[in-house]
């Protein structure tokens, strides 16, 4: 039997519950994993309440990353075979794979090997992170040296994988923050800059970072009211990424504004990375490369055993968190 | 002298004036033209009212388009000669050149040589609509066959040109108006399909044009609360180009809708396209080469003398035209 984590109903974390699953051979494609760890992503939560990019089929399991070993292939499968060490890629949705549970069935597309530099824990964090980076500010904004690149939310795991990999592609990173206390941990996690917007007014912040130019690139998970602050912020034919909706007041485009410096917003996601085979494969080496460098690294802020995937859960909702939640199997 | 349109301050039609002003010597790389006719757009409505893009500087000309006859030329001009038939293509500040005039003074770049197929006054309509539209629709989203764009605001000057260049392109244009009365009209220039906002849901009958796909384009002067609705209208991966704000209420983002499909905003200028040479070079023999076969066509709604040209603004604000005004001098 496989221990697995799922919900009848869509609500708060009370609504995830262990149930006992027999452990399902995999088909053609499929790979059986045997987990060690799993990596904890707001998707999760915000598919647990239903409020996710993709209507929740009930009752459902949830999921998108892992770590583990090899358990049994599916007779397809070409590149993996049992007792392989591998890590499981978001690139599937979770009404049909999910990670949560002891032994999880994925398709081959969404294995990867294990980087034999991290531990399970760090390779079940790493993916989302810098996957859901590297497919806005390096496949399609192409950041570079000169680059500015604002980061609202940098305390998050996307939000520290940006600042990476900003500073990796050689762009200056510009770390935003509401409070204080995360001034000197941003700064040590690699911001070269660190805007706290309790103290401080964004747009003439960044502004003075860079010169009176604006920065080329902000990359938000963040939405309302700010975000408009945020174009304010960008320079001539600046982009916005916008990738999440932690903020759930109304998003008012200055339009005016944004036609003069013909500015852009783009609505983004993992899915355009890593749901092409070519583009995940390619996503896949510049993280390896980084992570192979020491340029990219792990950050985990906490890490639960699975008994306390609720609790998991709960942590996350507070939004304190610097970094990555992982549970451990 | 020239007579030539100024305002002293901002505010409604009634600011402009007509001041006699000596004719200058056209510097180094200017030339001097002999005005024929003038185009009108609602950029220099927004730029009488001090509400453009960028501030005026009082007291202003204004003016984007003209078509006339070279009457002399700087030092450093190398194309044209005092005789040849020109048209002035929007590429500079209204703080530096304007076209609202009996005899102006451009810069080189600006100018183009008249179509021959066409009047004075058809040829001072045409750059802005057609190299607005081709700068969104073929240099950067590259509508092709089975690509479907929407039209906003489709009976204006930009609109028509939109559908006019969606069609040359292969794609099939969905014009969208409010009212009924502009249907016919709109079939007439060449709109594949027709929305009317008062009578039909716009994303519903879209989806039923497009069978439920969505439209990849939208090439919108409007914003304001209809903007969320146009985007429910694309497809995945759909852009919205955002060009005006006819609808001066707030512009909001579905957020989660446009992540979940990827959709970009992207404000929109015609200076991208202007403002470089390459670019500029290529949009002209785009449109040159449409009007030549035939595939793009001028649309004059009214002409006035340019004694009127009071009225003639105040025209243009009823919002009621159907293609370009043009002021012939």
């Amino acid at each position: 039997m496989s221990r697995t984590v799922r919900f009848a109903r869509a609500g708060g974390p009370e609504v995830l519950q262990f149930v006992d699953e027999p452990v399902r051979a995999p088909l053609g494609g499929q790979v059986r994993i045997k987990v060690k760890a799993i990596g904890i992503n707001r998707a999760e939560s915000m598919w647990r309440t239903d409020q996710y990019i993709e209507p929740v089929q009930l009752p459902a399991g949830l999921g998108y990353e892992a770590a583990g070993v090899v358990d049994a292939v599916g007779a397809d499968v070409v590149s993996f075979a049992p007792g392989d060490e591998v890590n499981v890629i978001p690139s599937f949705s979770m009404n049909q794979y999910f990670t949560y549970g002891e032994m999880i069935v994925v398709p081959e597309y969404a294995v990867t090997r294990h980087p034999k530099s991290l531990s399970f824990a760090e390779a079940a964090s790493v993916w989302m992170m810098f996957v859901t980076a590297y497919g806005a500010l390096i496949e399609d904004a192409k950041v570079t040296g000169g680059d500015y690149v604002v980061v609202p939310a940098a305390s998050s795991s996307v939000g520290l994988a940006a600042i990476q990999i900003a500073n990796y592609a050689g762009a200056t990173s510009i770390a935003v923050t509401r409070h204080a206390d995360k001034r000197q941990k941003l700064l040590d996690a690699g911001a070269a800059h660190v805007v706290v917007t309790d103290e401080t007014d964004l747009v003439e912040e960044i502004m003075r970072i860079t010169a009176g130019k604006g920065a080329r690139v902000a990359f938000d998970p963040v939405g309302g009211p700010n975000f408009a602050k945020l174009i304010s912020a960008l320079s001539f034919q600046g982009i916005a990424y916008l990738y999440g909706a932690l903020d759930e007041r109304a998003t008012t485009l200055p339009v005016l504004e944004m036609i003069a410096k013909m500015i852009s917003v783009k609505a983004h996601n993992i899915w355009l990375t890593s749901g092409d085979p070519v583009r995940r494969q390619a996503a896949v080496e510049f993280v390896l490369k980084g992570l192979e460098s020491g340029a990219l690294k792990p950050v985990i802020d906490r890490t639960f055993p699975f008994d306390e995937i609720v609790d998991a859960h709960r942590y996350l909702e507070t939004n304190g968190q610097f970094g990555k939640i992982v549970v451990t199997v």
